[in-house]
């Protein structure tokens, strides 16, 4: 679970209907106003993008609330080990370890190495893979991104169609003419909240997560190629340490030596 | 039939007219409006861009609401067959094939190949067409954004002009200031419409129809440089599958061994 | 005459006096908020660039109202012509061509490549005096950008100016307050017509001119090249083509064949 | 101590709260105001960005009052002296000099050195000891940068909030519309107030110590590697000095001779 | 002295003041409002950049005022003037006109030269050199840039100020409340002045006297280098007049030969 998902929605919700609205949903629940901005919002991106990239919509949503799945510590710890074996035993020893591997992408890679495929052509299935996963993020993303920007657009287009409505009205009855006006701001206010709070962060968290995932790939690729290179544990440790961050270094052989 | 252009225009339609308007279309009408910011428009495009741009313009739209046509799939378990013939019975046996494709640039890049021209210049020649072919593309899309961002400039324009003639008229009837002003605010609500909805969705879809069109044409490139190139069908299979989503690979000898 | 040109100016005076003001230019003449407006982005001009380039920018607007002057299906006709004078009777022999072409980058590269002159340098003069008329285009057009972006800024100020005065007028007579507010959006009318019409789509038909004037010049460097090369007739025809569009290429040798 | 931050502050500060408010602060205190802006811009934070980047953000705000720590004329007259040592000496005799170096990008990489190891590695090492350091000040940046744009952002989302409410309140009592307008107002102070005063110049700030602690960082990187090649003195002030200014230069061997 | 600039101080002084305003200034000081949207910029730049960019803000300014001091056609004159000294004499007779060069920048260049130094170390030292004067203009210019887009921002938060400070007073006197408004509206306006006429085009013209003071540099540069590499004089004159447009090419031995 990603707390910092959670603690966002809660202190967001809070600040908006809390303090905001200091508790009163009433005068913002508007149906219409809510059809009209979040059916633009579908509509734009029916009309904008393929069905495929729209389908792949509500699958790149969970992905923000979990907790980033792999310790890029664990995954170096797990590599040096697996380098041991490979030193200790021969490459081919590594077979039995493979069914244990929980992630997909580093259990073909190392299976790749088991197999003998030139290492060449190991960087290049799994640099292809790595391309195609951040592919579908980025598209996913874009999408999410058009519904964060048709937001604001939908909200200023329905707040201009309730003005054109009230004014039309006429002037008789000036509290009509500003609970007019009031409604035909609504759709700016859920136009403003899907960009600030419903819609935004969510797509800045995809892009953070697409970042930590493809990282943690980065070194089980370093990690696989480095193995089936034959390198000491030591020197294995090394190359991937790299890609921690200083404070995170303090583990393993190198820093015992 | 794009389904997503239909259900687009439809819910879109729907949520401005049925939601927003209460089916009460009549105060939104204004013919001087439509005539300021759609004249406006196409005086836009016709000063700022050359003739043939402009004329280029219907001609890209329809594309928006076509299936597209080829599907990447069919395209390479033809392009695997074909490789099979070239293998067995030599490349001039694709001969009797080249008739039968529907696809020109496919089929051009195949006569190539089968009349013996040297590989380098094939490519060459397919790469021009297919620059040829995302200019183009280009070209109309680049107008079609001009209308998309010319329509909120000349609402624009039309509300201040709405404005300053309402002012002069003076404050006797405030019945008649309020109703200028829905006049005034008629052609903010017309650009914007174009922004979000009449143009500006079908720009973003043209450049996802040109992406998928160039996506399969670089798989027709790609298989004929290998037909060409003598390649056995499996690896002509697998050089090709890379441009698929993961999830469409399975299908071929390459999954069944 | 650029027709598109003609017609943009006539359609938006139309959109903009006839539709928009219906014939009644009255309320919309103002000298003070003429003078703010235009007399401000002439020292914006004046402050912020090269006095030469303020003096460049007269001599680059006729050549939106000019049709392109050079067809490349004709040009590129003039230059197999010349190949084959080339190769029957020498390459000197074009010296008795020259005084017939109009444009005179082409006879300059011409007069070069019959001078005997070494084909790289023939290719370095002539790429640089491309750039420097790219440059100078380039100049002109970054003045006429400015012109453009300055009319709304200035139409802004005009209006808070306007505004200010007003207010400061006080509110005994409603009718003055409206009448005043008229006079100050005058201004912002008349920075958004800059933008929008006066200025805005001559800066992007300048660019369009300056981008068909350097393809044909292009065109024409290439064809020098070639004939300078000894090149076939037929040969140069094939590779002037690939600047022209598909459905321009159905001329000369090369389609009769 | 940064004189220009602390200037920065109390200069703005009394702009705002003597100049603009003439000390009467009370009006533009509201409590739910600064919940709904501030409370907003924490949510976006935790929900947008990943825990640790937002954890940093407190460390990096110091930076921004500290006085430059590293003056690059001392460095090089430093590490000048370390060269004379060298070459005098041998490098082994930096040994001693090693304890008394405060920065610790500088003895490691001193240390380096001193221990033989390959100049190639020295390099690598310390640049990316570099690129971990540039990556996490722009991790933290960032971040204050997403403070700074979601200011304005929930200020306006907050006063939209309040016009709905005011509005819905109706207008019997022209006072409290005007009250309430006020109220609605204060979100869009504070979030004006955060990007132009409170975070955005901070941001800015954070930019510029970065700059100067990585150009302080490169001279070390090339004094290091200058002494470790063994180079005279004079050629190490040399090529240390073309990173100052040349108002900075007047110093040392170079300009004595 | 540099006569666009100051036709456009005057032009644009007198649109504002005497066609805006009708030469009623009174409306338009307000003692607070000049030093919130003054005092904020100085805040901001103080609190965002280094101490010494702020410092170098002055001496940047008077560039504007001036005439560009160095004409490119003279220095050719002279350049080439130096190659024929230089060809008849010998590199070391230059030594005697040293002395009469005003321009430190070419006096340091042909005094390498004269000197015997390597001509790609005269080529590095003259481009560093050229590469700290363009850095040290953009920082100035940098700095001025914050100052124009401040204007506004600090406009905007005056506006907002004075806003709630007269939607507070309550809305008994509506002359009260209109002069209120007209108040607050002055920041807006003195941050529009800033960035349309005060600050901003001064930003626009620095970088063009940037890049004549440059481009005259890159002709000294290349003088040099044909110099020392004792190139002919007509050679030299050849090489330098490309830096020149075709209308300023018609001098020297080039176009009498």
């Amino acid at each position: 679970m990603d707390f910092g998902t959670i603690a966002g929605i809660v202190i967001g919700t809070f600040c908006v209907v809390g303090v905001g609205m200091s508790w009163q949903i009433g005068p913002f629940i508007d149906v219409p106003s809510i059809g009209i901005v979040f059916g633009g919002c579908l509509a734009n991106l029916l009309l904008a993008l393929a069905m495929d990239t729209v389908k792949s919509m509500p699958k790149s949503l969970p992905v923000t609330f979990k907790a980033s799945k792999d310790d890029p510590v664990e995954i170096i710890k797990k590599l040096v080990e697996f380098s041991e074996v490979a030193r200790r035993d021969g490459i081919l020893a590594l077979e039995n370890v493979l069914e244990q591997i929980p992630d997909p992408f580093l259990r073909q890679g190392l299976q790749l190495a088991v197999d003998g495929t030139d290492p060449e052509l190991i960087q290049d299935i799994m640099e292809t893979e790595m391309d195609n996963i951040e592919a579908r993020h980025g598209d996913a993303k874009s999408a999410w991104d058009m519904f964060r920007s048709g937001g604001p657009t939908w909200g200023a287009l329905g707040t201009v169609i309730g003005l054109i409505q009230m004014l039309k009205g006429g002037v008789e009855d000036p509290n009509a003419l500003t609970a007019g006006m009031a409604v035909a701001l609504i759709t700016t206010f859920y136009g403003s909240l899907i960009a600030s709070l419903m819609v935004g962060p969510f797509c800045d968290k995809m892009a953070v997560k697409n970042g930590e995932e493809m990282s943690v790939k980065t070194i089980m690729l370093k990690g696989v190629m480095s193995i089936q290179a034959g390198d000491n544990p030591r020197i294995v440790e090394q190359k991937l340490k790299i890609f921690l961050a200083p404070t995170q270094r303090g583990f393993g052989k190198d820093s015992e030596g």
